[in-house]
């Protein structure tokens, strides 16, 4: 397993492996692997002969006041993580390899980015489909793995993917939670005891909602204010947003008739959080 | 030489090219074809096994009170010049082919927009990266050309390329002109005979304005205020710009102490048309 920091050591390394054939994966991740990424890097490793797992805490979706500084880093664990799940090469490169001094050049999806993390995050989906972008333009990867835990990101990713023709397979990949439903996510690392046990909430939370759906409630109002009721059960939680949208145009739906996602974005304490589920009834 | 009409169909060609190990050159046009075009497909030829012409009025780039709908199409004609200068393969794709219904993605450059054509015509340069990345992404070529002609959509492309690093090399060709002058132009056509012997003001103009640099002329506002005076003189011409800037941020200039490039789109009755150089001082 190899790292490498700049855009012509990964673009050599690459050429080298699509002249004698070999088909490329590719993991775009901010780094501070957990299972999760663990579970696209064996995707990844099943379906191609070589994955790249890209580790950059992309600036420019972050907003000014969120958490880009303490966001947590850590390559030797990471590379240990990619090596253990059978990753072939970590790319990890600086901002400023990225983003050139008068970087001028973004890619917007201009649909599915109004609601749920892109109403609460303006930009946010710019800066992931532009760094995706470059990523993909960098690793010329034959298919790209996501989690469905950012529900919307890989909707929107898909829809960029569809729109501009881009000549990559996206692959998504189911949430992967702790042993007590928590989903996993880097951020958990900056939850204190206490915290950890009151984010459970959200997963509970999602669970209620999935009890109510399989006994035949159909009226997403009174879904939504049982996932709120739920959640407000619980003092360190604050709801950022609890949506219930089409799975495809990620538009509200009122009742519901066709497939769902459900997806909640909740601050235990400082930490915002997101789950998500998809209810299928087609 | 071959015509296609599907993404399909070219990607199923060039994924053919490339097996064979060959390189490709794609010549981006909206068809109409002139010799500017065929300059820029001669040097594809020269450069690349082969050469990928694309045929597409896009739709996008248009301003709502522009001339997409009149714009001229002959693709009998077109297809005759493409063989006649070496290309291999005419990709001529209908508007819902390149833009399914709920389209919704775009690639934007932010800085080198501003002025020029870009000021005159909201939404033009984002409707160019969309469509050019879209080609890029289904042709995958090695190398792409573009005329000097528009030289603020060259540069905003080699821009775009640079920031995503898109991986494709991008070639200008010189302006070709007709033997009096005039910059050539699908929208040349547009003119009649009154109007064509007018339209030899541009180049005029910006003769004008080469022979006072080479005088020693170094203020933009005497120089521009030359052609403006010279542009006017022609009681069918009316000036939309006449702009100098800085060759390569392409933001205006006051003293001319480094490359400038001199801009200007003139209607002529109701064609606009479009000429430019670049004056070198370093």
């Amino acid at each position: 397993m190899k790292v490498v920091s700049t855009i012509n050591q990964v673009r050599d390394i690459i050429s080298q492996w699509k002249k004698e054939g070999l088909s490329v994966g590719l993991v775009p991740t901010m780094g501070y692997l957990h299972e999760g990424h663990g579970s696209l890097i064996e995707a990844a490793h099943k379906n191609n002969d070589k994955v790249v797992v890209s580790v950059f805490v992309n600036p420019i979706q972050f907003g000014p006041t969120e958490d880009l500084d303490k966001y947590p880093r850590d390559l030797e664990r990471d590379s240990k993580i990619v090596e253990d799940f059978g990753g072939d090469l970590i790319f990890t490169p600086t901002p400023s390899e990225m983003y050139v001094e008068d970087f001028a050049s973004f890619v917007e999806v201009s649909s599915l980015t109004e609601g749920l993390c892109g109403a609460k995050r303006p930009g946010h989906f710019r800066g992931v489909c532009t760094v995706v972008t470059k990523l993909f333009n960098i690793v010329t990867p034959d298919k790209a793995y996501f989690g469905e835990k950012d529900a919307q990101q890989l909707a929107v990713i898909k829809k960029m993917v569809r729109d501009l023709n881009v000549p990559v397979e996206i692959v998504g990949c189911p949430i992967i939670r702790e042993s007590d439903g928590l989903a996993k996510s880097s951020r958990n690392v900056y939850l204190s005891t206490e915290e950890r046990a009151s984010a459970l909430i959200l997963s509970k939370s999602l669970a209620k909602a999935k009890e109510a759906l399989n006994n035949g409630e159909r009226s997403s109002e009174s879904l939504r204010q049982l996932i709120i009721d739920t959640l407000s059960s619980e003092p360190l939680a604050k709801v950022d947003y609890v949506e219930i949208v089409d799975s495809l145009s990620l538009k509200p739906v009122i009742n519901i008739e066709k497939d769902i996602l459900i997806a909640l974005a909740v601050y235990i304490g400082k930490t915002r959080l997101i789950d998500n589920f998809t209810y299928k009834l087609c």
